[in-house]
């Protein structure tokens, strides 16, 4: 079916920068990137968005490592999601964060399908 | 910078459409779904391929989970490789599986970037 070969692999990057410069134009990563640098802006914010990223990131390792999840570490977690819930910069920065993995998730499917519909046949 | 709302979430799946197209139009993937298929239709290749993939997984698993490699999994591992190996067909499925995953690769950091430049200026 492949209609010759240069010219298609060509055409494959070309959509792929469109789709880069689609989403660089999008209203929810343009939101993105201002929250960002609003929480950037805000020492305390800052500070505070940080230590909420150190948290999510060794939850994350340690269920990806099959260790326990301790007493100790739900209460660290959940001390400084409530810090971060009250936090208007960050909670700000969080919901337009949460739009763009819907959208980056949506895409990605889009685009992953011609793989997807391979290996699926194949299982 | 957003130049308003709706149109430019359309044009984004738009673009996410047009890359999914190109994919599955380009000579590698074609060539790919080729290999696969011819896998398919010969038992032995087929038998022997999934084997290689689960023995795949379960090392890949072993190791996600931060769990020893023994001496028994490595011996398990190069026997299966070395049967893979010396089947043409099969050898020729991964060829154009390889060829596959760098350009997916490629693909993947060019719409991902803005993310990355994101992600990468808070770091």
């Amino acid at each position: 079916m492949a209609k010759g070969g240069k010219s298609m692999a060509t055409n494959m990057y070309d959509a792929a920068y469109a789709l880069q410069k689609a989403i660089t134009e999008n209203p929810d990563f343009q939101a993105l990137k201002a929250s960002y640098a609003t929480v950037q802006a805000d020492p305390q914010a800052k500070v505070l968005f940080e230590q909420f990223r150190n948290v999510q990131l060794e939850l994350q390792q340690k269920m990806m490592q099959g260790q326990q999840i301790t007493e100790e570490d739900n209460a660290k977690a959940q001390q400084i999601v409530m810090q971060v819930q009250q936090n208007q910069k960050i909670a700000q920065l969080m919901q337009a964060e949460q739009r763009v993995n819907v959208f980056i998730g949506d895409l990605n499917k889009i685009v992953l399908k011609p793989l997807e519909d391979l290996y699926g046949s194949l299982a």
